[in-house]
């Protein structure tokens, strides 16, 4: 399984992934589901995935290869929105698929991955978007500012009690590791390394890309203070009527 | 969906439901999910229920019917130990799944239905219980005091970040009840009214049972009082290394 989540404020982007890869409980190993690509110097692009590996990479390998050699197709030096740059990846990840679709289907096998696009394209605001393993695609709102792929429900009631839009990446970026750290936490197959970066707007470059390993000193401070002030809050919250004030 | 959950800690029990259960998205209506049963004296037992409502309904019936008619059978008034109750509730789930299966199944309709079995029988120690929809059934360790069914993740790290056996009973009420919060609100098809019961040890009765209507005054007070210690929180948490110290 496998945990992403990409996040959009007034002030930027912010991407957080973990790092596991499972085929079975007992071939579970270490990958980057983060991947950056700046293919023009006018943009920037954040891709995350989850689900089928050997989709997953053969996507990455098809995007690499349009952008030397088929360079007067659409690819992602070319395209003029961010939007078509969804599209695009949704029609590579549905080839891919579908070339795969009757061994798979035969071992029973899903070939599906899901993916996230976000960046920018000077000129026009950064976005992010999730893209279905059908090749279509949504994007946020100001309400519901963050896309999840993955094993996206233990994270998300911390999602959906901070996160809006006028909060800075850094704090995002916080709320994102806690994100991470819950699921990771509830499901052995969602683990660290963490990686999270940091896209201020118009920067059309990351301001930061960090990666947290297991017993990384932040990490560890992390989870202390998130224990602290969960205990801190559980002794703050107010009691039942029928309960004694003093106790 | 359905989320109810039982905490196991050494000063007795605790149980929490929401009652919101639906037959579609055009068909939401709100049905009690918490069952408390005092067959003997020297018993009580605590039922919770997520799944088929015709099959929980049915299961509920068969229960009642046992303990008036079939005096001389298993049930619940002269099971001797709490995990009897837990193969007797397996047994009657299972019959009654097995008498609909044919139709069930050929609709395509799940008649399946968890459980969650707690309380006390004189002399013993309490315990909670997780029946299956297959009939069998499991406890809880101290390392994980809780059980869950129904619509279980959202609510789930909470509890793996606070959840001990010695923590009182009220305080664990209050974790269950942001437990459930968490949950209704990332899925509408979870959703107050609330319940919660409080089961002090050897007293074979409960000494609360509450229930939170949405816009309960406690319900409102603990809502804000999250929010307040979650905003807290973000603001205490250690900073990135690159981060200034002052902003």
């Amino acid at each position: 399984m496998t945990y992403c989540l990409a996040i959009r404020l007034d002030q930027g982007l912010v991407f957080a992934s973990d790092s596991r890869t499972n085929a079975g409980v007992d071939y579970v190993t270490t990958y980057r589901k983060m991947h950056v690509l700046q293919p023009a110097n006018d943009r920037l692009f954040v891709v995350l995935s989850a689900g089928n590996l050997a989709t997953t990479q053969e996507i990455g390998y098809h995007i690499e290869r349009d952008l030397v050699q088929f360079t007067n197709s659409i690819n992602l030096s070319n395209v003029n929105y961010l939007f078509e740059a969804a599209e695009y990846l949704g029609r590579v990840s549905q080839g891919v698929q579908q070339r795969h679709a009757p061994a798979l289907h035969a071992s029973g096998v899903s070939g599906e991955t899901s993916l996230i696009l976000g960046g920018q394209i000077q000129g026009q605001a950064p976005e992010i978007f999730l893209i279905y393993p059908q090749g279509n695609y949504i994007t946020v709102s100001d309400e519901t500012p963050y896309l999840q792929i993955g094993e996206s429900k233990y994270g998300k009631p911390i999602l959906d009690r901070t996160l809006h839009p006028g909060l800075s990446l850094e704090v995002a970026a916080r709320i994102a590791l806690i994100s991470l750290e819950s699921t990771a936490h509830s499901n052995v197959t969602v683990g660290p390394p963490f990686e999270i970066s940091l896209y201020p707007r118009d920067s059309l470059a990351l301001s930061q890309h960090m990666r947290f390993e297991d017993n990384s000193p932040y990490l560890t401070k992390l989870r202390q203070a998130v224990q602290q002030e969960m205990q801190r809050a559980l002794d703050a919250l107010p009691r039942f009527d029928w309960e004694g004030g003093g106790t």
